[in-house]
């Protein structure tokens, strides 16, 4: 049994610890790592297995790490519907933790749907949003990219589009301490007429919104989105998420050929030699685990959804940044937010 | 006056000559060049101007370039519809010229969109096929992959990709000899039933033609374009576009911090100096003017579609590509194809 409300701690982060393509062993090497920068972590899975892995970590007794037990789990290839039934799997627990204010949030790098579906039929959605979307980012010139909806939602409406840039809004004052965050809307030309009837519509409608909640830059295109032209870039979940596997294929490939090019003939051996340490900065900031986990944006709870073949250090940074949502109160000020404007701006 | 028809050499390629960002500079640089590997091309625009460029190529005169007045042009920022009343812009001379078997295709760098509906009004749509679609080409691991739609259509129907794949199908077989190119549609999800609305309908159609002008691969995501999974990857005009720009810019991108990481420091200097090499050959191979232009695929003639950016190397390349075309009888094959099947196969 945990003790989570009986101190005065602040509260701790639900990991799915056997989620992912890995199993146990990176979930909790990220949590050993979250624990010793000082974040309460529980881990959910079997106890024993969980038990005998910690192990692996000397001290690991001492840090604020919890075992939940739960003995069953949404296997990668199993349907998301799944979760429905199963109120033992990992993440079921992870989100019913979170929802009864036993947890601050859930984290996962298992599978993907089903823990959007245990998100949202345990936490609902925050009123006024119609469907909630996966907030990801994107190394760009001049930091990052923040990009949704990420694949929650392959058919949208031009009204969701609209509620997830004002969300996104609120998530970069909470987490990245921007002011006032520029929002572009992904389309074929920066001209307002161009683009699908969906972005035409939902261009008026943010249109309508600038000013009031969120700072709307225009249309971007493809290119925008590493150029850095706009914080936040908005569009649906089927092109959002063409976009992000598009982006780590070509940054995969062309490391690829890069190694290739420098593994050809004595010169480019030494030279690469040479260069082996600034590229392999290069290649960090081209990582998806350097920030760690999407958030699943729009429910009314933290949940936050990382890759499958997530390592230590992507565990270790979703966590971070689950507890620094918590600790922001990004949830309450995206429902105030919501909640305040409602009425005066067009939906 | 020209003597297209008059001698029995090959019928020369229109080319829009004061197209594009940089005007005729590029274009007749790039014709000379086409020129001197055995192309014939008709330079179309305002002749003194061209015939002032060409000087600076000694030895032009000897070659096969003649030269179109027009001395109307849709420029870069102007609306596309222009096109319709503007019988003297140097698209619409190009198409025409086509149209009346005077040139083999049209080339041009100028306004995409002046160019495609210039294209279409002329030459008007092949039998069987809704709308025409552009067909580009990305690098990939192993090769290139040739997408489309990649930016014609910004709302489709689920027949229009079933029939851009039995295009494109074609199009690899007489332009790059590849007997059995397979077919993927863009999606996100391997499996069948995931993806938007849209790609279910089409995941249908394209199964339903596989074995019947299209060897069907079944669906890709966004990772596989440069994976080079499949040889076609099939898609609507919007998420074509986006991928296009957005590995433009991500290479554009990528490149800048190579450059950065390399000229920091003596050591990462030195290095740099040494994988210079390699890495240019690099760039080449992620360089958009190494395919020269994509083609307006699905009218009834030639016409090829660059970047408005487009140096020299990129317009000698579309012009011997849009020889190749038409050397190859793409057109006729695209007509049979489609005359051959209708009736026999599930639209």
């Amino acid at each position: 049994m945990m003790s989570a409300e009986a101190d005065s701690a602040p509260l701790p982060i639900a990991l799915d610890a056997a989620g992912g393509d890995h199993g146990a062993a990176p979930n909790v090497d990220g949590a050993v790592q979250a624990a010793r920068a000082g974040v309460r972590v529980l881990l959910v899975g079997e106890r024993v297995a969980l038990h005998a892995e910690l192990g692996k970590f000397p001290g690991s007794a001492a840090l604020p790490l919890e075992i939940v037990d739960a003995n069953d789990v949404i296997g990668m290839d199993e349907h998301a519907a799944g979760v429905r039934g199963r109120t033992g799997a990992s993440i079921n627990v992870c989100t019913r933790l979170v929802k009864e204010g036993r947890a601050a949030a859930a984290v996962s790098m298992g599978h993907s749907g089903a823990t959007m579906a245990s998100a949202l039929l345990t936490f609902g959605r925050i009123g006024g949003v119609e469907r909630p979307a996966i907030l990801t980012h994107l190394p760009a010139r001049g930091g990052m990219t923040t990009l949704l909806d990420a694949g929650a939602n392959a058919d949208v409406k031009a009204s969701y589009v609209a509620q997830w840039a004002r969300l996104a809004t609120v998530y970069l004052k909470v987490l990245e301490d921007q002011e006032n965050p520029t929002v572009g809307l992904l389309s074929i030309g920066e001209e307002d007429h161009k683009g699908s009837a969906l972005v035409i519509e939902a261009h008026a409608l943010l249109r309508g919104l600038h000013g009031h909640g969120i700072n709307f830059h225009g249309n971007v295109e493809g290119r925008d989105i590493f150029l850095g032209t706009t914080d936040i870039v908005v569009t649906d979940g089927f092109t959002g998420n063409v976009v992000l596997k598009l982006a780590e294929g070509e940054a995969r490939v062309m490391f690829g050929w890069i190694r290739e090019a420098l593994s050809s003939g004595l010169k480019s051996r030494l030279g690469g030699l040479l260069v082996r340490g600034p590229l392999r900065g290069l290649a960090e900031r081209m990582d998806p685990s350097t920030y760690g986990a999407s958030i699943l944006i729009g429910v009314r709870g933290l949940a936050f959804i990382g890759h499958g073949s997530a390592n230590a250090t992507a565990v270790k940074n979703a966590l971070l940044r689950a507890a620094r949502a918590h600790e922001g109160k990004l949830l309450p000020r995206l429902e105030a937010a919501f909640g305040a404007q409602a009425g005066k701006i067009p939906q």
